[in-house]
């Protein structure tokens, strides 16, 4: 199978790591790469990818790129994206869009982001957490996929939700490197704001939060209140979770974990605590967790920029075609 | 006043800062420094001394400390620590010990740590929390200087004990720097390890912990369960905790700050989150917290070789000898 | 006595570490800061100084800044920087220009930056390098504070010059911290460019190679050829320099060094390779140099921030004042 | 083809990076992983390996070794490596060597670092450079696989020998991250010693140095005489050089380079700065080179652990058994 993709918006990192993901893939290839503005090519904006990969860059356009393609990953800004997904869904193209513009429900988006224009199909986008939406990610043509605080956290709290007190709040205490702020130009991605130091910014009103909960209501049947803490870390690549959380009754953390995810690749339950550098540059979320009495702590940790966002789009579109969904994720990185 | 002063163990962090601290302290005078293995001079173990001090490091011998000072600091490991403890006191030397061997009861102590040789000063040793046991510190002659985890947690939990629901656990969830782990070599010390990794440690069963579970019932006479998670960040110098907790009712978490250290010069309440890398070099301890509805969020920021250890023992033997508290406390820090 | 001085620009590192300089300076008092736009007061610009420094921030007003100081240093971009020195020293004021506007000969300056506007006082600027400019700099009112490259460099260099063979060039392999590169949102700056990584730059036509040049002619009276590559590390604060150079005849550079600087307090002539870490936070300069048959190596090391610009001001205008050159230079810093 | 491949000595970095090379591999079949002492398996060793590879480790035994493999990567220290070349040899067993045993000629490897214990072999092992030395690797056995400073260095410098005033020597910069000094708990790679740090060490003596004089004239056929410095910076994989020469006459230093590379898919020449982090996690090695009248400078990076070790090793044993070279080469990173 030779399924032609755009990458519509590959001048940031989840476009940049879009584009390194497809280049081995067996199915999706890349015909076509979209920015705001038009570039050489796309070695001129990523020099990494010199002698690697020689597509120029056009300058998008919704018309053009419904023509080119079978897929498209949207890795733009929110609202931006929306218009691209409304005009290529009406020509049957694929859409897996890594904004936020399709995770929330009406209410929730308008409140935290902006007024939305395509509200027909936001009620029937799917949300792309691939370990618990399987069967809908196949049906759709549109898949949201999850932001990277969400997709660690939900991997960690889902299996527990049964057995959690929910009278009480869940906390939750994220740590993201500097790539999650993307690459824009502004005080806190400044190399001497970050470096030598650490800080928690919007407590308990950050934009995952709503994602967060929405989420665990609709995948766990169960009303969960959760209080969500970002924090910056001086690394550029990883994302570190930790939740604390009370228990209805005493119960083996690891047992439980294991149960739920046994026959899942790309979860690995760990026997102590889940480190950054296990995970990035794949793939994976790790996963622990220990119990105290009645008190419960599980910690997960993932890649912000491949499983927080471009290779769980990949696992998406593999499943929306039908194939592997294992197919050109990565499983391992160079870096010891 | 001029009193004669020596610091046992000036090999590690907290010793050489110690050394720094009292450079220009306008009342303590350096007399002697002593380590495990007598070297040339100060400078020789730590470079960035040399042109700023010239002492010798004598091989550390408990009777011959005690003629030659008034003042003594223990940076020992602990058990190390009592030892000398216990013979100085007996020659009426002050004694601030920043080793873990007074802060805890004996039960506690003799759990987490080992059997304890000197349990009659262990009855009588004052807890170095300055802001909450000043009047106590100036009577004794033993102060324990209390750890870096529990001193940015109790300064940032105490003024809300009361407000607390205590039928609930509060969380801390605590980021350290490296030099908090000492100078020794071991796998979590190798660059390899920490650089761009990120990850908690000891997760609930850590030894700070009793501290902090003891010094809270103590200060506010109020019983709360805590559950204290470590984690290692990737930096040298600095720590960060994040609490979270249940409320009795809602309160306005920043006034409350604001009435208990309005005339605390060294706690800065903050109007956004603590960050490391203003109190880095300083003996400051910032906090920041806010509340929804029924839960509290409450982030503080030390430097956990100085709030942490050295420039809070440099504050015990201030009051200790009646001199003004903050005298020779670092201020400022060279660091952008 | 009592100095009334005024920082012009405080709102970048070199302000900031101005501001933190003088708090305790024994007689020059801060009566004013200013910078481009005001602000409520320093600590709203750089929170590290809360509770530490309660001064407004003025808008800069060349005419204002006249009535209120005898001493000011400007710390702001070139070309800004001489309009303001050209009004304050019509009014008597000295002036310690930190910018590039005094430091380079007419013709370079135009030639490297842009035309000069204060050409009378262009003339008569004495270079601040203070280890070789003693006299001088007690005389004038306006005083070049160098740049931290050709600090480094010259300091490393200058006591060799006699036995360089000078048909060949010298190689000058600088390293330094990202600070240097100031506060502003650049690519170069964003903490996903540098962190993980290393490059050199502007290699061979750098701005701070024909201040080294010139310098070292003016200064040893020995034309040399100089190559300068500068490189961005991945650390915020220190510099690092290597020069490569051929010898006419074998010699002992050690002891030209200790010779040479023997009773310069703040330059420090080590055994082994400096390191940044024993001089970030203080004012000294370190330096080795190891000879094989006709090639040397030098390697010295200074805090760009301080040494190499703030701290390098402050001795300055100590010299300018007839005070010990010393007073008020850092020495120790907490950082392990 | 499917031949049956052994590494021994997996504990450290170049041995998990080739464990991680050869997973995709498709021709070498990791048959059987060796180290020190045996354990459970090399995730219980390398935990980012769990769910990807699950083979036991063997503690290594040069007789059973030879039974089970067709090629043999040594990854172990110096004077451990011959002791395996050797019997692995006369069991025809085809060896990439990625210590210094068979690198130098036996004068220098003898004062450089000890006796040598299989002087037969080391004549006639082959230096796998692989862009200069691919006919005789094809034809041997046994390749000693060059180290990391050499192979950048030579990389950059042995286009332009013809060029170079041979009778002035070549300045060579070197800084490599950390992961070059292997995994030992050593003070050098404490992390408060390396972060926010940076200095030259065994300037001048440096063992890689022979290695690169003895190239050099072998494969350039020209004598030169190199001078070269190492440094460790903050940062855990990949390496800079920055190459200092003088010329012979002007010339364009560019068209040399895309000269003599414009075939060689893994050297990418640059036209501005060569960068660590456009080539870390690949086999790619960037080069630019500008000169100034007589005057050159190269700056050429690799990733230290891969180009440098294991992924050159890699080449090296594709061109043995007569296979694509690039075979399993990397040439993605995951990070942005």
């Amino acid at each position: 199978m030779n399924i032609k993709t755009s990458i519509i918006g590959v001048s940031g990192y989840t476009g940049l790591e879009l584009v390194k993901l497809l280049l081995t893939h067996r199915h999706f290839t890349l015909s076509s790469l979209y920015a705001s503005e038009s570039h050489r090519d796309i070695a001129s904006l990523h020099p990494s990818l010199k002698s690697v990969i020689n597509l120029p860059i056009k300058e998008a356009n919704k018309e053009k790129i419904a023509q080119e393609c079978e897929l498209a990953f949207l890795a733009l800004p929110h609202q931006k994206a929306m218009e691209y997904a409304k005009t290529l869904l009406e020509k049957n193209i694929k859409v897996v869009d890594l904004s936020a513009d399709y995770r929330l429900s009406l209410e929730k988006y308008e409140q935290y982001y902006c007024s939305h224009s395509d509200k027909e199909n936001l009620k029937n986008a799917v949300y792309g957490l691939v370990e618990y939406n399987r069967a809908e990610i196949a049906k759709t043509n549109l898949v949201a996929n999850p932001g990277c605080y969400p997709t660690a956290t939900l991997l960690a709290l889902l299996p527990f939700a049964e057995y959690l007190d929910n009278t009480q709040s869940v906390y939750i205490d994220a740590k993201s490197g500097v790539s999650g702020a993307g690459k824009k130009l502004v005080q806190t991605s400044h190399f001497a704001t970050i470096n030598e130091n650490l800080f928690a910014y919007s407590p308990i009103s950050h934009r995952h939060s709503p994602e967060i909960n929405e989420q665990l209501k609709k995948i766990s049947k169960i009303q969960l209140k959760t209080l969500f803490v970002p924090h910056l870390i001086p690394l550029t690549r990883g994302m570190l979770v930790s939740i604390y959380a009370h228990l209805k009754e005493k119960i083996d953390p690891l047992k439980i974990l294991h149960e739920r995810y046994k026959d899942e690749p790309f979860i690995r339950v760990r026997e102590s605590c889940a480190q950054i550098k296990n995970v990035a540059g794949t793939h994976f979320c790790d996963i622990y967790a220990k119990a105290d009495e009645k008190d419960l702590f599980i910690t997960s940790s993932i890649d912000n920029l491949l499983r927080g966002a471009s290779s769980q789009a990949l696992a998406n579109a593999n499943l929306m075609f039908g194939l592997d969904e294992s197919l050109g994720l990565p499983k391992i990185a160079y870096a010891p």
